[in-house]
């Protein structure tokens, strides 16, 4: 399996466009050790030739430049064989709409991410303006399915809540949130970029693979409010923080494990934060953008 | 007035995604003579210290963060003072999206561009988390507008159609694009980067200004066609190609001028191509990412 990690940013990415905040203005100045990232978004594949995307960040088009396996090899064509969304949230979808330019395209979710984007969107309709162009494959939490010969992919549940644009239009169920386990060639791949609350299937997941992505949007539950930039503790934003979640991740027994999604507030971004030296004395790492693993 | 391009293609941009044309082809392995460009963005400031968006393209953040001029200044924050859409075609205001994180947005549109974005999608509700989050200013044809003291913008009626995703949902009415004329300091920008064909007006607004944005999405009516990746014709996506344009626009009295919103398959996007040394003749340049004009 060859994964790829095209963009490792929450939502607004590092540095967020409207984000003054120490973590953004050291970056974007240069005085600070970290390197900038794109939203979330992982290329991977099982035989080199066909990808699978996981989560379609709104930067897509300049993250599938950015990695020349992804480009076509026609007049018209792409290596991309199909998007898998872990749940509704923009910063996953909304790359989707970039994919269009009559180009046919699968995507696999759950029942309630599709129908929330499909729906609810006018501008979804760019990607069905004829039979095929977009075709949705039902992700059920629980059940491995076949992507394409040699490569399946498992939805696990995930404890989430809906997108806040979606609040009081779908109604709340349990398939808001799943996390995927893939498996080719004997190796498995577990990826959790949302994570409300460590389940045992989740634990179970990391304990059973080769490789684990996982939520690390924030540090601490009240991040944002003690740097001034929001008013919601990261509970209510459905994220577990990593601070929380390091004692049991330590004990995953997965080889390699990253925290992914990490958000411009959270200090582990920086190279030479305690924060960051507490992640890599539990044996985890930071997704960055560019990030290779051949399993 | 201080004139930035922060995206000079059509939808797509160039390379776009899943083409593999010559010209996409050759500007990705770097044997064109010819630069890459993101999607259609123009910033505009009369002060260097607020600043307007001509539309908001889905790339919109790494465009903010190629321009250090509109990074935040605090903790949270934007020199952004608004965002002018054109028209209702995605490339133009899926970016709106991505402006989100809590900060208040002024956005100008005519009222049937506006209906088509809020009254249409779910998603828009990531605007509207709190009353004032987004403000809509009505642009009407024919009318001259203030954005701020010193800067003002007067909306043309420009012929054009509503996006293919809107089709059969919003009424056929004559507000679906529109050009601009912004004035500052005795010096002003006519920005057409959607013109469907030459009108008187759009012709006296070429004749007043001291800068000029065309729209120079084709070369030619049939290049999808001929080309073997599309079969629309240039005319049914409302654009008139540049060959048709030309002969009229090489009289235009502005002194300099620009084609904007090139389409990946254009010729003019190759600095050595013949139809790039017939614009030359006719004095017209072709915008680029990066471009600055100061008047």
């Amino acid at each position: 399996m060859w994964i790829r990690v095209l963009g490792a940013a929450a939502g607004g990415g590092f540095p967020q466009w409207n984000c003054g905040c120490p973590q953004c203005r050291g970056v974007r100045e240069g005085t600070l050790r970290a390197q900038p990232r794109t939203q979330e978004c992982v290329a991977i594949s099982s035989d080199g030739d066909g990808w699978f995307l996981l989560n379609a960040s709104p930067e897509i088009r300049a993250q599938i430049e950015s990695f020349p396996p992804l480009h076509p090899r026609a007049p018209r064509d792409t290596p991309i064989r199909g998007v898998l969304l872990t749940n509704g949230d923009l910063d996953h979808w909304l790359g989707l709409l970039s994919l269009r330019e009559s180009q046919p395209l699968t995507v696999w979710a759950t029942e309630t991410v599709r129908a929330g984007i499909v729906e609810h969107n006018a501008a979804y309709r760019t990607l069905a303006r004829f039979d095929g162009q977009c075709v949705w494959r039902r992700l059920r939490p629980g059940r491995s399915d076949q992507l394409m010969p040699g490569l399946t992919v498992e939805a696990i549940a995930v404890p989430g809540k809906p997108p806040l644009h979606l609040a009081r239009l779908l109604a709340v169920g349990d398939e808001h949130t799943v996390g995927f386990v893939l498996r080719a060639n004997g190796k498995s791949l577990a990826y959790f970029s949302s994570v409300a609350s460590l389940t045992a299937p989740i634990r179970d997941a990391l304990d059973a693979v080769d490789v684990a992505f996982f939520d690390g949007t924030f540090w601490s539950s009240d991040e944002l409010i003690r740097l001034g930039v929001g008013d919601k503790r990261s509970e209510e934003m459905a994220h577990i923080p990593v601070q929380e979640s390091l004692p049991s991740l330590a004990r995953a027994r997965c080889a390699q494990r990253f925290f992914i999604h990490i958000n411009n507030t959270n200090p582990i971004l920086r190279d030479d934060s305690d924060e960051r030296a507490s992640i890599s004395s539990a044996k985890w790492q930071v997704a960055r953008d560019g990030l290779e693993i051949h399993l």
